[in-house]
């Protein structure tokens, strides 16, 4: 099964102002997923998928694939179905997997485990998502709880949010839905794949960067044995 | 209108050993939030509801009240709803508010917006809430979007989960229903409040503790000018 890993980064990013080649940690935020694909070891083939020429000299830095976006599909108007479309009309592949930049804290282990998932070969289309397990209101009412009786939140009924970290779709089915006039994204037979909390961040705002940086920061940290407070004074 | 805080403690916590009196930042947790509560100018009386009198000698120490709550109201047994009425039934006032230490990252402004929205006094019951724009599963089926379509994320009706930062009940009403044989957090009137998303982790787990420390570290850095990728090295 040829699994195709394509990155997609545009230069002219509106609310976080060129995120894709600001220092994210010790590399610039794209570096990031491109060595993650790498690593991971479960793709034919790693794309850079750009507008941007210096994008390009990125991904060539980091030895994967480039490809020029045309510039038609990197406005603020142009949609992932655009572009994806686009990209699956020239290069050949059974899944393609879309892998966000702006997820920088995801893990070797679970993009190896999301590639697992489609080996099995199950779904047409494939949406990481986030599990929660907690009383939500949906439309102003009371969506997985019960207002009689407080249970554990482990016996809640999860919701499953979709982070788009990483997207799958089958390039077959997904060009057949397009062509009918479908939307691509939610194709075919659907699923999610719950990724760990924290590596769901998505970076779309200076605070959402503040806070992923936060988190990088504090993996870094070596000094981190907890201390305790004493009615004598703070001791170790 | 009289609105009491009331801070629930444990010394003997399991997933987070002994996290009440461990040090986040510059202070022990429970301090974080007696601070917060004191701040916000917004309550007529602040306690501390602990079987813990170690907890009492923090409390003690940060000039608020003590309430020592029965051993066996301590247990991991023992329920919000049981401890709550306990503290109801020997302190006046018109609302409680319980305020949870495990969410160090709330600011005075959001207790005191959230304080703001009890004195409208059209409620019974108010739960502090996470919203989440985002496409959902629920049940293995999609929520609050279409699979025909794709819609931008701020278009998409949200979800509100409840996150316990902040919860209030109005006393008489809350005291009533446990009477008739309800579950009081839930009863009469029943709304939700809106925190701000980087205010509402709950520490409930080591990592979750790691992320809300890194995020504490990054609102204290002061060397955060971001630095950006050139093909020619590293500039600021």
């Amino acid at each position: 099964m040829k699994i195709v890993a394509m990155i997609p980064a545009r230069l002219g990013s509106q609310r976080i102002p060129k995120k894709n080649i600001r220092y994210f940690g010790e590399m610039p935020l794209l570096a990031h997923a491109i060595e993650l694909a790498k690593k991971s070891d479960c793709f034919s083939e790693v794309w850079v998928n750009s507008e941007s020429e210096v994008l390009g000299d990125l991904a060539r830095q980091h030895e994967v694939h480039f490809h020029k976006r045309p510039e038609e599909l990197s406005t603020n108007k142009a949609t992932n179905q655009q572009f994806v479309l686009e990209f699956m009309q020239k290069h050949e592949c059974d899944f393609l997997v879309m892998l966000n930049s702006t997820s920088p804290l995801l893990s070797e282990a679970t993009v190896k485990r999301f590639c697992q998932f489609l080996r099995e070969d199950k779904f047409d289309s494939v949406m990481s998502t986030l599990e929660e397990q907690a009383e939500s209101f949906y439309q102003d009412k009371p969506l997985n709880f019960s207002t009689e009786r407080k249970i554990n939140s482990q016996d809640l009924e999860p919701i499953n949010k979709v982070v788009w970290a990483m997207t799958a779709w089958r390039r077959d089915s997904y060009m057949q839905d397009i062509e009918k006039g479908g939307a691509g994204i939610f194709h075919g037979r659907l699923s999610f794949f719950a990724i760990p909390k924290d590596e769901s961040c998505d970076l779309d705002t200076e605070e959402d960067w503040r806070i992923a940086e936060g988190i990088w920061l504090a993996r870094q940290q070596v000094d981190s044995q907890p201390k305790y407070w004493s009615p004598e004074g703070a001791g170790a």
